[in-house]
């Protein structure tokens, strides 16, 4: 899954990055799904360990453009991993108090502390995303936030966190077809809002943003994926193979006690 | 289930209480798995309509002695739940800043707010529980917190929070299998705290302290459920059965769209 990373400095260009790839998986629907089954039952075994061990900490990014698949990831990868251990942190609009602050203020409140796993759907990344395409804040404010995060986020790793980000990556076609799927089915109405037809029309301005992101904040110490996400079977298993690699190689294991069992009577 | 909920003034006899106790159950313990498996999926699509409606706040309390199986009903009962909906909260040792403040003030950061749904793995209840036993505040302190406790219990429910409060009632011979049963298994070392003797050791004053909360703060806003909890299968149907009645309900749906949907055309 290696080849999704986006190595540091490398250019991006998401137009000839095909969103319905399925790399080397010869596979199809079915075999992928069972095997996104299989990585989920290994997860949900490494964040026990990762709980009880109590030393590292992991952050898991989501993007995307609206349909792009981040609930839907949420719900297949993560399902089945103990709450207790998982946290969700989802970044709306800001509130006024939080735009009283720094943009990376609420967002390193939430970071997660050592033996949680914590996903961010969406992110800081708005702050240069959205805020950029509208206009919410000048050139010269966005423009310095991509060192800010770089900074931010090197911060968290040198404390010991593993920071995995991943861009879903859909076409307009697709989002095409996931919008009129939302309008031909009532029990989904809820979950559309016309606003989204409007982000819609400003699709190649994200793009461009997205382009920025990817090429100016994948480190070596927080890492882009960009994850074929047209099918989603295979978005799902793309996230669950890096996560579940990623969390093997941190080599944990459930930790020792510190006291003498060995001649404990419990009375 | 409703013969587990503590009404509001009766008297507790936990002695009285078998935590063996079956109800009217029939089915072994595969056919109980069974039913608490159906039960999960009913509680995974129930959670969905909450997460949608964003009307309703759901606080779950688990309070139990050592090993009563408060991370099993987290695994158990709420496994499959999206992540994105559900929150734990674990109540440890204060820190000075939360000792600092009265012992209400971390709890109310972490109610459920709408549409969430809040597990509590221990409580604001540890207040009138270990400090009492360990007499880490004096009796007139710990004694006005039964009615504060049901005073700020009430403002969330009257605020749209259903408050289910659950005692993993298991007795001390139980607790000896699995204390025992950790000590006997190298891999499950890591859970043993020589301190679980010692508290063990006090078992008889916690079961007064437990009655004390039992017959004081189980109110028609926050009802109290006396959880028979040696078998870990039934155990877990009850709190699931519960759950999933009091979510069923709310008569909660998926809310409407305010727009016309009708008209509308993805281009």
């Amino acid at each position: 899954m290696d080849k999704y990373r986006v190595k540091p400095g490398a250019k991006v260009r998401l137009s000839r990055i095909d969103p319905n790839d399925k790399g080397d998986f010869k596979g199809d629907k079915k075999e992928g799904r069972e095997l996104v089954g299989k990585l989920n039952k290994e997860l949900e075994a490494l964040q026990e360990v990762l709980y009880a061990s109590q030393k590292a900490k992991v952050l898991i990014v989501l993007q995307a453009m609206d349909t792009g698949g981040k609930d839907g990831v949420i719900r297949s990868v993560f399902e089945g991993v103990n709450p207790e251990g998982v946290t969700v942190a989802a970044f709306k609009v800001p509130s006024p108090a939080e735009l009283a602050h720094d943009y990376l203020w609420r967002v390193h409140q939430v970071v997660p502390a050592k033996g949680q796993m914590t996903i961010f759907n969406r992110s800081h990344y708005e702050d240069v995303l959205v805020v950029r395409v509208h206009n919410l804040a000048p050139p010269e404010v966005w423009g310095r936030r991509f060192e800010q995060i770089n900074a931010f986020e090197k911060l968290l790793a040198e404390e010991g966190t593993t920071i995995l980000k991943f861009f879903l990556h859909i076409d307009k076609d697709e989002q095409k077809k996931r919008l009129e799927a939302r309008l031909a089915d009532p029990a989904k109405h809820w979950k559309f809002a016309l606003g989204d037809l409007k982000e819609r029309a400003l699709w190649d301005d994200y793009m461009a943003a997205y382009t920025d992101v990817l090429e100016k904040t994948s480190t070596p110490w927080a890492p882009w994926y960009i994850v074929p996400a047209n099918r989603k079977w295979y978005r799902d298993l793309v996230i669950s193979s890096v996560l579940v690699k990623a969390l093997k190689d941190l080599k944990l294991s459930y930790p020792e006690n510190k006291d003498d069992l060995s001649k404990v009577v419990v009375v």
